[in-house]
């Protein structure tokens, strides 16, 4: 036995399902040793931000991390902008990282650079092996870094001479500890000692507080006077519809929010860290409440639903009505607008499908509409690096193989991994690729007219615009194997839709807006 | 005046013609403040890896920077591959990094990171802008530590409050001093001590030795006995053609390099560092020759071809004799091969073209034909990140615009940096892009086989066959809006290059293998 055949043996027992790979000639012999182990399915992608988006969809939806293999400084440097978001999102990833030979790399060759403060800035945990011998223990070092009640990005650099040398082993390997999520009663009684003294409460809920204990809870608590809850701006994972209740995103600009949150006494934190703006603007403060108007009744990687449920006895809240479900369909006949998308993929989805949204103009108008959809589950861009609906969703649909997943994405942000639909064809899933296309980025248009461009001369427009050439998305789809259609009105979008539902594989839908 | 437009007037005081630009909200002042200054020309790409792929390739053709503009530490990671590239090749660059306001970073947004420490792996000089009223002379000092004999990476990075801050500011700007190259006579004379003394020298030669000047010298400096000259592995640029001397590559594999300098009593090195395996392979030693061996005629960033030419008259090297032009064609009607679409390409190259290269399947047989051909440029990978090659010669043919630029592409390594193709699209640039398809990751299979893998079974070959499914290279490049054709034979891409030559806008060319 080799490292790289320790490493392939440590990660299927590990319960390791999947690699998310683009390797190279320092990953070879973890290659060659991914051959012997069919419990670790190795899947390739043409691009690392691919693999490491795909890695934060799955263990998202899994719960449990999924593994990524990319090639010396700079094939890792390519996966940051999506472990960033992953980072964000608290989900557990092992990235493994071929590097030089040991002996090799302080000669400086062409693709030597310095790997570990790469892995850094988006990792809990980060170590170089040293020995071949403890390349197994390494190994479940970082899964068990990265499976935490609170997730981590764990990254685990491997020299190709370790990776190669033959080793002596027989032992079975331990097998990881799951997380435990656990909650601070003490924590549940201050803010239950705050409602009884008749004080007005809102609530943003976060991390595991959006799953259906969370929401139900949520749901009673609701009922309470002077109780208000907002979901995080940004959730990792948020179950929606089926009845649970509509927990409204807290509003992204910071003015917005913060005038929300001013209308009450105590601000409870509920699985989320201390409320902040977005970007920071002249004049508005970061923080979205001041630090003495806080309460935190769970931390991120707390059991927060069951803290949530705990406050609803104590205060003996109300018991959840469940919602009506059922989306009322805009006229079929008009024009697509960012809130007629959001009724139309609303009223389509299937029970337990997955929507992964990125993008400003179709997402907020789709999370306000699928409040009365079936039960499905919501994904958003945690971290802000563009560039991750896509890949979350196909590494959404690798964990429920065969399970429905939706990407409602913007055509801006989609072109920073678009090599993703190669990777959504190659493995047949039924993903439903739904590209926003309004040839612009407009969020930077919004931002320039906050910063007090009335109007955009040419120079901005240069620089915001994306018509010039427009995208011809169904050709770019059957470049990479995804069958596609453009549709402009709602009546078209519902029949696209009804049609991806009757097949089995990946489509791309264009909507022009 | 706002700290923005301060960036601005100090770019183009500096003589930065081109801002190679993927921006987002901190980024929004620098953006608006583009708007006013019609000297310096932003360019929007889709991805952040072909802003900076764009910027070493303008680099390495102008031999000044051009400046990039990214968004925070994750949009900048995006870039990272690239600039690995251009620090392998001393490209002048200078990044300049929109990060949130000073007085809100602290809080830990969802966008924070860390910078710097992503900035430091790639960077000659990094410095964060404290002061808006400092922001010109920061700029200013960037551009001074990028544009040196040996080019570096400059990174500056404007939090976003000193960007929007008003400032008075009337002085002029000090022009950045342009570098010079300069050589050692003492190591001349070493050298020739050698050749006098009778000991048989080979010659690797880098940088600005593959200029006409450096290889006119190398051409006399053949003509001694005992005497050989080969080209680095990677050269950032290489005049070839029209009458040069044949300057091979220096072989890739160590074992073979290692052969061919052991029958050499001296190992000269002209513009390189000390000779590196690319790999280390076990068994076979990192350095390619042993120290002792080693003697360095002129270092990276010297007046290399004035140091050739002041050996070769020296030692009285004969006149040097223009090699003969012309390119034999191979047939016609037989299908398109390695070495035959080097020849067909070589053939077709006009006076004073550029021919970016990545990818081995095509790129050693091009370099060896294109010997004969027309006086052209070739832009090599320098530093192996893969998604090089396009980037690159959009950048080049910005440089030198109207100029034909001829991207000459192994299929893997395109889909990187895919996104350049609606970069070149959009500014309408006479870009030849070749496709060479082979649907695989060849290099990977072969260096399976040298690890020791005889065939390679289902596994080893769904990480490097890019088959399930084939990329439809036609449809992409229409998705891009780039104009495309596929050839098999000879005839086939003869007559492609043909209607390339004809128009004044890009094409692509898939040619399969």
């Amino acid at each position: 036995m080799n490292g790289a055949e320790l490493l392939v043996r440590a990660a299927a027992a590990s319960g390791i399902e999947y690699c998310f790979a683009n390797p190279g000639t320092t990953e070879i012999p973890l290659v060659a040793a991914m051959a012997a182990e069919p419990a670790l399915k190795p899947v390739l992608s043409l691009f690392e931000g691919v693999c490491t988006g795909a890695a934060d969809g799955y263990g998202r939806i899994a719960g449990k991390p999924a593994m990524t293999l990319t090639h010396l400084g700079p094939g890792f440097a390519n996966g940051i902008a999506n472990l960033h978001n992953a980072r964000r999102a608290n989900t557990p990833i092992v990235n493994v990282i071929g590097d030089h030979a040991s002996w090799h790399v302080n000669y400086d060759p062409p693709l030597a650079s310095d790997i570990e403060a790469l892995a850094r800035t988006v990792s809990g945990w980060v170590r170089t092996s040293r020995r071949a011998a403890s390349i197994g223990e390494d190994f479940l070092c970082a899964v068990q870094a990265a499976w935490q009640p609170r997730g981590q990005v764990a990254s685990l650099v491997l020299p190709m001479d370790l990776q190669a040398r033959d080793i002596v082993f027989d032992d079975a390997f331990p097998k990881p500890t799951p997380p435990v999520r656990r909650f601070a009663s003490d924590k549940v009684e201050a803010v239950a000692r705050q409602v009884r003294a008749g004080k007005r409460l809102v609530f943003i809920v976060g991390d595991e507080g959006l799953s259906v204990a969370g929401l139900q809870a949520a749901g009673r608590l609701a009922g309470l006077p002077g109780v208000r809850l907002f979901a995080e701006t940004f959730p990792r994972l948020s179950y929606r519809g089926g009845g649970l209740p509509d927990l409204d995103r807290l509003p992204y600009f910071p003015e917005v929010a913060i005038e929300i949150l001013n209308q009450y006494d105590v601000v409870v934190c509920a699985g989320i860290p201390e409320p902040i703006s977005y970007f920071g603007y002249e004049g508005i403060p970061s923080r979205l409440a001041e630090r003495d108007r806080l309460l935190c009744l769970a931390e991120v990687g707390d059991d927060v639903s069951s803290a949530l449920a705990a406050l609803a006895g104590m205060l003996d809240a109300p018991a959840f009505v469940p919602a009506p479900v059922g989306v009322e369909l805009p006229a079929a006949q008009e024009r697509l607008t960012p809130q007629s998308v959001g009724r139309v993929l609303a009223a389509a989805l299937p029970e337990d499908c997955i929507v992964s949204v990125e993008g400003g103009t179709c997402g907020y108008p789709f999370f306000t509409a699928s409040a009365n959809a079936a039960r499905h589950r919501v994904l958003t861009n945690t971290g802000g690096a563009i560039g991750q609906g896509i890949p979350v969703g196909f590494g959404a649909a690798l964990a429920e193989r065969g399970n429905r997943v939706f990407c409602l994405q913007s055509d801006g942000s989609a072109q920073y991994t678009i090599q993703t639909l190669w990777s959504i064809a190659r493995e047949q899933l039924p993903v439903v690729i739904l590209i926003a296309a309004n040839h612009r980025y407009a969020i930077l248009q919004n931002e320039l007219r906050r910063f007090g461009l009335s109007e955009l001369g040419p120079q901005a427009l240069a620089l915001t615009e994306l018509d010039r050439p427009r995208v011809d998305w169904k050709a770019l789809a059957k470049g990479y194997g995804v069958p596609a259609s453009s549709v402009r009105s709602n009546a078209e979008l519902q029949r696209a839709l009804a049609e991806a539902a009757a097949s089995a594989g990946p489509c791309l839908i264009e909507m022009e807006l």
